[in-house]
């Protein structure tokens, strides 16, 4: 079934528009999770990584139920050498097995024939001998758009082969995202002539919502920005980073949402992730990750009809 | 010892400019390799990892005598998952082992905290328990501008600590590299805004020699713009791709050297390293790597001085 179809209809069921970033930070998930982890491994990157997997399958299970879809962000988990991707290949398959949708913030990109290396691996399948192998098997990536469309075809055509969904960077979330998408051609902001790309191929990856799988990640922290580029691409789903930690409100977010509630998800990781406060927190902190989760939810819930 | 300073006195020593692109596309590299793999860990990622390890491991060995640095492009290992992740890992550790420095062609780009984890990984250190630990080791890395300058400061901080290399995409050797980085602003094309800043930022990296580890990425499938970016940007580390098959020649990546016939490193990846002819090859293969990467040393060198 269609990544966006899969994504509206995970939508409707859990009423909800929440995406959870997957962020574990070394220094700011539980103390004990890795003092535990190098009791038992010693002070290696394999400890390092078995803590991180263990912090993001308790968020993943707190989360299930007011997410639609988690995003990990490979470069906490590539930041731990390889011990640290086996755990980000963990983390989708547990994501997988709680019935959440998984977007994999890893915004590659690259000349042609490579950008197919990474959309086979990550969308999409290889064959090593007689036999089909999913190396990572997501839901969706985020692409980066730096190289034009020839390093984003080989994304649209796995997503097409295999379901997925293509997220491409539009308008980023952080401060510096003016200094050269901002930037104006012919009176017009690069991240519009990006947005009129997406907008265009939008048709390639339609689902029968009415939505299509091609979407476009525009950062909460810009909501006029936001307002405008949800006008220009009416179809392709929103993915809106910077919620919470980043300074967004679900007021900001409004605008990303179409008269039907939907066409758009929120992704906040540490005002969630990190709920529970400081690093030397002990006992339950996944309450409080989940009590941060569902009001997200409501919150965004609020805005959006 | 600065980065840059390194690929200088590395390139005086070895009268060499040539960079030896690792695309070890599974489908390319001899397939006798796969079989022996397949043989002893059957038809899974991890054969798939031996068999790309050891033909990168070969590679690296043939053209040790010419080449300065190698390019290994993680898209191909990433394409096989955890396990292709660590060959990755492997083949950066056979290249030091080598005497060739590394250049990690990542291309990654993030919000800046984010970035910092992608740098801490590639470039530095990061800290388990009491221990300091390098996940990745490189020497250097590729990175994409999309996000702006903080997306780019936290490659640069980890590259000042380490001694490490920061090359930002400028303008890329793909034939769609018009659609973006073309585009006219005031004017100026994008990639010359890039390039300034990269020349503005030059003096973070400076070595000894004059040349800077801020380096560009520059295709030498453009090689008008690669003179005018040359003279813009004299002090920065030009990284070239695009040569052989992708249609650069030496006589186009002329421009690339400063007087001193020094200031870039072009790469080859497929028209050396799959210099044997198809996957059904046997024998001795490396012989052909090995003549490639002379014969690829050489034409250069005629240019340069």
């Amino acid at each position: 079934m269609n990544f966006a179809d899969r994504l509206v209809a995970a939508c409707a069921a859990k009423d909800s528009v929440v995406c959870v970033g997957i962020d574990p930070r070394l220094d700011a998930i539980p103390a004990e999770l890795l003092q535990s982890a190098i009791r038992d491994q010693g002070e290696t990157p394999e400890a390092a990584a078995s803590a991180v997997l263990e912090f993001s399958k308790r968020v993943i299970d707190v989360t299930a139920e007011d997410a639609v879809a988690v995003k990990p962000q490979v470069a906490f988990f590539e930041r731990l050498g390889p011990a640290g991707m086996q755990a980000y290949h963990d983390v989708i398959g547990h994501a997988h097995a709680r019935g959440l949708l998984v977007i994999s913030d890893i915004k590659r990109s690259d000349i042609g024939s490579t950008a197919e290396a990474y959309a086979d691996g990550h969308l999409g399948s290889i064959v090593i001998g007689s036999k089909v192998v999913f190396p990572w098997r997501t839901d969706a990536v985020t692409v980066s758009p730096y190289l034009g469309s020839d390093g984003l075809r080989p994304f649209i055509r796995e997503a097409m082969r295999h379901q997925g969904g293509v997220f491409a960077l539009v308008k980023t979330s952080n401060p510096s995202s003016v200094e050269l998408q901002d930037l104006k051609v012919d009176g017009r902001p690069i991240y519009e002539r990006v947005a009129a790309w997406l907008a265009e191929h939008a048709p390639d990856l339609m689902g029968d919502s009415g939505y299509s799988s091609l979407g476009a990640v525009v950062g909460v922290t810009f909501p006029q920005e936001l307002e405008r580029l949800r006008a220009m691409m009416p179809r392709n789903i929103l993915l809106i980073p910077g919620y919470g930690a980043q300074g967004g409100t679900a007021a900001d977010a409004a605008p990303a949402f179409n008269d039907d509630g939907l066409g758009a998800i929120v992704n906040a990781s540490r005002s969630v992730i990190f709920a529970y406060g400081g690093s030397n927190v002990t006992g339950d902190w996944g309450r409080a990750v989940a009590v941060a989760a569902r009001k997200m939810r409501e919150e965004l819930n609020r805005v959006r009809k």
